[in-house]
């Protein structure tokens, strides 16, 4: 097995909030996140993927093709927007990192195993100091 | 004459836009980063100061009083806030990262010559890629 | 289960030695890093801890709380001290990245736990090319 | 068990093509990588052992005899060298970072075993965004 | 004055030689970096323009505009090239970075200028430890 | 005229105080920075030589050589050691920054002239977030 990782960035808008909370619970919970008028970070997301190399090219998967499949379904829907109001992929979810990551998960692994590789891990930057990673439902 | 840099870091939501122009006009200046539901950064602000070294102490200026100072004028201000909406020192400009600099500029020199040194220049990188400086008016 | 990650840093003086060898045995086996004088290092600490996301949140343990714990228990009593010296869960212990790793492990896995995450790794860069990786008894 | 990490870099020529096929057949599967003229990257390798940690002297194993053994069987040979034509161990080979991976690691083991350590993880960065991890046959 | 810094990356083959020197004179002259059968880089290319501010948008010159200058200038001619074989502003030129940065500087200035700001900085970092900087004929 | 920049590593402890002061008066000045028992950090040191480009060459002056005259001069001295203690061109010196970026200046100069480049700046990081730089008296 060989794991292969790409790393794209985005930059987007968000909230963590609970609308049946009030601003006082959501701030207490959480803290500056919670402000009303937003905030935002520069996302660093990296992607990884496993499998078996083809012989004929050395590859487990065209990198590029890795590339386009992220910046297609997730890139091109969340950078420069407001993750909470118009990220279709996050509607109904708290905007955590977490939450962020499990959602990124399940727009990609139908395209990569496509391919015929799996998808082993999601990991997210927020800052330089905070970072999530998921590795699908099994583990 | 020494030169001292302290680096500081901020997220915070913002939107490049003119409320005297419609959303069309907007959008083709500034392309997505006008999008109406905002967007934003994780900004690095670096801090320059010059000045002779006091004998006494081997110093400029103490290195923590000048974070102290990037902290309470701009920091407390900006972190995890709406530039457009929130900041005092933003009010009435355009949220670039170049008004940001000059902005920064000017709500810093002040105390940094309260300390009996030079503000030399206000470095913002807005991603990695991305990064403006300011170094006042006369140069 | 998803992984959370929280960087800190801190600055600290070591020597790796035993005082139950001569200093041309100590120089022998730990190099330059024996040097009675002493030598320090930035050093950069990555906690990762593992959990269900608490779906009420979409937090797996508040990053600010893992934040606290780590500084409460260990920058605070070992950021810019001497850590042969000063530092008591180093104390007995040849002042090694692997034995800091595991000290810095049985200091956080109680609070961690009490939380109601699991402990996962402990990881600490040296410098930019040394680094530590420990992640508890059973693995 | 302790998992120790040693970061070395090298400058590489390469190429990805197979020489039965076309340029138009190795420009369609491999892109701008297939350059008959070569490119070349800054590699950066990380080399990650595991082991017991020896009470006696609190290593998992000395760092300073894994950089050299990184030196001596990978760095020595690779730097600044056309990974196609120079290096032995890429002999008959397609030069993608796939195969230079499972091909550091086969180098590496037998020093690494003679150490009384595993050789867990041959990591190799080619640029910022793209990256390749080989953790043995048995994984 | 504002000065504005956008950062591109390129990987490219390149050998430093000349050739009416013998390959035991280009070995003592330019080590290991003269190898005949290439090595390469990922380099780093910071381009710094200065202007003032034009007050109807903020900007000093747009970024998205500079971008495409350097992609379509440089960017597409050297990336993925031999710098010394295939790259038009390279050619009868020893490929050092210094050479580099001047020729870059030549290819991006007339374009800067038409944009109605002015070039102020070539540097390219061609390793971590290896770094140009070129601010034009006149410093 | 181009500018050079190679940036070296090194790990020293050191400690700020002046002897003639009290520790109290000592901590109350240079803070958590005044440990009697020492502290250290992992610095890195970015040596600018500037000068015309050799035409015979393509450079300003070899990037190896300026490396050996950093390692020799300066690395070998304070690396892995205790600034106040071991460093000949620390002594009687307060160890801030301010006061090593100073003294390295002096110690590369006349190695630099020598070649037929001129110093032009001496930047030490301390931490990723304080940085001094030193340009010579003149300026």
């Amino acid at each position: 097995m060989i794991y292969l990782t790409r790393r794209e960035r985005f930059s987007a808008a968000h909230r963590m909030f609970r609308q049946d909370w009030s601003d006082e619970k959501n701030l207490e919970v959480f803290g500056k996140c919670s402000n009303p008028n937003w905030h935002g970070h520069n996302y660093e997301l990296f992607v990884t993927v496993k499998g078996e190399m083809t012989e004929e090219t050395g590859f487990v998967m065209d990198m590029n093709t890795l590339k386009q499949i992220i910046k297609e379904n997730i890139i091109r829907k969340i950078d420069h927007k407001n993750m909470n109001l118009e990220v279709d992929f996050m509607q109904g979810k708290i905007a955590t990192t977490e939450n962020l990551a499990v959602a990124i998960w399940h727009q990609l692994e139908p395209f990569v195993e496509k391919e015929g590789a799996k998808l082993y891990c999601v990991r997210i930057d927020e800052t330089e100091n905070n970072s999530i990673k998921y590795y699908g439902e099994k583990k």
